[in-house]
């Protein structure tokens, strides 16, 4: 039974708390939030021990493990500080704001991570479709892996807030390829040598307006000579839809190709047709219960975790490196980030 | 080049000529018919001999083969008057309107019909995916059928007519399942002993009155212990539906089972769908065009057909025992057909 | 909190087990078998109060609810002393060995069960395809249904010992047609009226040889005209494969088209390639813990459960009738059932 | 009837020999090869007037048009004299082995063409599933495109003769990406402006050491802000697969996902399985009929071909370009090449 405490408690929180809840042998026994509201769901939720101030939880509560779902700003130091305070730590992507924020909290947290799980929320490792491959391509189902072609779209639900979001999250890259990149590196088992990016607003051109991209896409060369082409989309008016296709010298294995709501088709005056998940929630929803599942195992287990801080540099390397090759609109070397 | 005449050139005829005319090693030299439009059509399209009359045509027109696309009472007696009069015949299905004519020409045929070729237009036996799945069949690929369940679905154009038509076609079986039937046939290697039909006028009230069924299933006993679920509509709203399944010893084979305009997929707010076919002239179009070549070419080479008067008179059987358990709503054996 | 008690812990009832253990709202503190073998499993398990006696576990430990996966032979028994002594019950399907005992047990059941939940395992109106499906159509989606094509496909996994447990199961119907009938009803909304099953030993002569099918379809008839076609397959090479077909006056639904593993296809030297689920454990993985929850749920907040006594006696007079035409050879009314 | 000589007949000529001779507007009255066994090849298919001089063929043969499927280095020499002789031209892409011997030819082409139809083979535009794409697009079905992802994929059957080939050829991109370039000009409706290319030799090294890829991708940017994504594989194990996304301000449209030999699956031990086409003959067999057809069709109507010299221009200064860009490793403006 791992005595556990959630830290903020947004959509994404929440989404979590719900995880760790229905775990057997994780007790989510206390939250952090500053906002009211948050609490108060924690409550309504049974969580008992209820906190508004980080440091106090770290340093009141008998908890062994906290895991994160703050804002972004906030994770380099809350890692840190949960590490130092012997905490196991669970936390979001990215790793920070900006790449040297993301160097600097890995240096420290290599330091600490020693004893301590630690693990960042790359959640598509965990997803049953992106395991189930990773499994077959180990057993050599496609030979050796050389490209991978990844994309994430999502539901064009266009709302003005997301212009003010996107100022602050880095753009299209950051917001959307953090997980695409990860997924390449894992299946090439390889690290980004060079990038080249490509984008446009093609359909809300407030995009632009801030220097950003509503689909874009990136070539990618690896140090191994292999390859990865990611695209990105904010457009897609059928729903999510994440996939991701791996070529190998003996195959090629795709992942997520029908984004369906279930296993469900309407034939009607319309064709033959299937309904899409919206939101990558939805998409996701089984993964974020394997990953909640993953980091409390790893916990009792000792095992170590599939993602480790320098997956989260190395993410954010790339999709800051897609960032300066679409401004600057030409090929980018990783070395040179 | 087989000096050949078309008979009768309604939409299913026109399609035929057409085909015909494609064919490198065909001279369609002749039609008739006794619709002035029909010959009008004929002859703008190059088709030189033009005739009222049947027995004129095989008389005085220097041709090897007629080609009957006319209406179903005329068949047996112009298949019967072209062979005895030395031509090669291809008819369209069914053999005649009822049993018992069918019966009685099928023993006028395998009289005359040693020397000449003869073929019944049962085209899906040369559509490209049914030819294909025989061919695997061959090949082992699913051990022995011993199930097949098939369907066809009609995309629902309804109109007062077609109540009327149905009137004189004999009911939703024989218009819908002979093709099934003969499929059926073909898989299993075997011949019906027993049926056992269902259904209703879910959509169409109009075909109640006049004691037919707008959708029905038939349960079907073959004599070697096999089976066949064979299913009818006349209301696939998504447009022309064909789709057969065959069960054997070591596998299943599925034909049809996306019945799209064209491998086009579209992806908007409806989510992810595909535009279907809505008539079998577009679903078998290439169907009947390699129908038109196998007899040409069997006039040729002298090979037997894949289809004989038998599978006529025995498609024949098959509907009319549907029809006959369906209004009786019992099991009913073939042999008291 | 509902404090409750699992009944047998074989296969399936470990897997509810586990499905109870992970439900926040649920304290499941005790486990009753008469295997020592599974108490120890239920013990490792962290479920604390073992009872080798049901009447005792009834009698003495402090719960509210039972979960049956015991023996079909003890379950009209089990539930009956479960809610005579005043414990909400959840019991697996089928209701009892026979229609005689399911009618007998329905009987006292509804007596008793007016203030308890009662609810029976047809666990794939909780599978969230066949529930989006229910919901779909309950939208308007394809308008009023009439037509239902299920079918239910087990993995070919041939052992001696399916033979044996056959003899006493009832047959092919009863194993595995329970819940294609029950989707049946639910998605017509009326009842069975008459039947007409065939089938065979195609694939394994020992089934033949104690008057059962390893492949078998069945014709149903159903009392507001309605109809539905129902097959059963033990030879599945492919995998576990629940398919399900609804027509509707304005379209048709499809469920369970696609019985892969994961959303991954490999595409090598053998083409395009899906793998499938191998046993209904793997399939209904989700559909297993979406009943316990909601099994939980109706305990604390007093909703009738979508599935009553009446449910598990129609199921089991349908596969008795299935049993019976199939025997017979002949159709079969329910009314004599 | 287009009186018509075809010139070269390999196996593609040899599948456009057979094509015109089916189509009943064509007369095929002459074919031109220097090599006897092909010339044998003609006579055995009926076609009369043989020659070994194209320059005899143009003065002496009483044709209307020509259908050049030579080798590349004869093209533009040939097309040239064709028009010069008043004859109407078909030829096979590419327009010239190099970028140079296309301007050149397109130049002269231009000044003769006025009044002949001269139309190059950009097969896939003739593809029913890539026209009705089109078509779809042109009713406005996904908005405005502004992305397309193609891909040509041939099946791994390598050989050391295609290393040689390529030798001379020009490698992976002019090989096989003419096609995907002319599509993406073709869907958005704008001109190629820079490109980025990467690519290595992961199966065959073969490849590697004469400065050529197996697998390849390549960026591009269009003058109106669009973009395209384009891959070659040689290594694709399932066979040959060429397919195309299309991303328009209101949706996507996908083409050719399900590159089957036919609407055919099986599903046994290996799962659930469709067998693909393995050459573009097979794949593309409609669309080089319907190609063949198009063109006579032209030459009746004095219609504007839909391909025009400048698409085969635009395709190789394209290819080109990639081919550079993969060369230097860097990105590459088409205005430079």
């Amino acid at each position: 039974m791992v005595k556990t405490a959630i830290v903020g408690l947004g959509r994404l929180g929440k989404s979590h708390a719900e995880n760790l809840l229905n775990l057997p042998n994780c007790d989510l026994k206390a939250a952090c939030s500053i906002i009211p509201e948050e609490l108060e769901w924690a409550k309504e939720h049974g969580i008992q021990e209820l906190y508004t101030d980080y440091e106090e939880l770290l340093e009141k509560c008998d908890i062994e493990a906290v895991f994160l779902a703050t804002s972004t700003s906030a994770h380099a130091d809350q890692i840190t500080k949960g590490l130092e305070a012997g905490k196991h730590v669970f936390c979001e992507k990215p790793l920070a704001v900006n790449l040297e924020e993301c160097r600097k909290a890995a240096e420290i947290i290599n330091k600490i991570a020693d004893k301590k799980v630690f693990m960042l929320g790359f959640v598509r490792r965990f997803d049953p479709a992106y395991a189930f491959a990773k499994k077959r391509i180990e057993d050599g189902a496609i030979g050796k892996p050389f490209m991978v072609r990844s994309q994430t779209s999502d539901h064009d639900d266009f709302a003005p807030f997301q212009v003010e979001y996107t100022k602050h999250s880095g753009g299209i890259f950051h917001d959307m390829n953090a997980h695409d990149i990860d997924l390449a590196r894992w299946y090439l088992g390889s690290e980004l040598k060079s990038v080249y990016a490509m984008g446009g607003s093609y359909v809300h051109k407030e995009f632009e307006e801030i220097g950003d991209a509503d689909n874009a896409s990136v070539m990618c060369e690896f140090a191994d000579g292999g390859m990865a082409v990611i695209t990105a989309s904010r457009t897609a008016f059928h729903g999510h839809d994440t996939r991701t296709e791996i070529y190998g010298t003996k195959g090629i294995i795709r992942i997520g190709f029908t984004p369906a709501i279930a296993d469900v088709t309407i034939l009607d005056n319309n064709g033959i047709r299937s309904e899409c998940v919206y939101t990558f929630y939805d998409r996701f929803k089984e993964a974020f219960a394997l990953e909640s599942k993953a980091f409390i195992q790893y916990i009792e287990t000792g095992e170590t975790p599939i993602i480790s801080v320098l997956d989260g540099v190395k993410a954010t390397e790339a999709t800051e490196a897609f960032t300066v090759s679409f401004t600057k609109r030409s090929v980018v070397q990783i070395s040179d980030i």
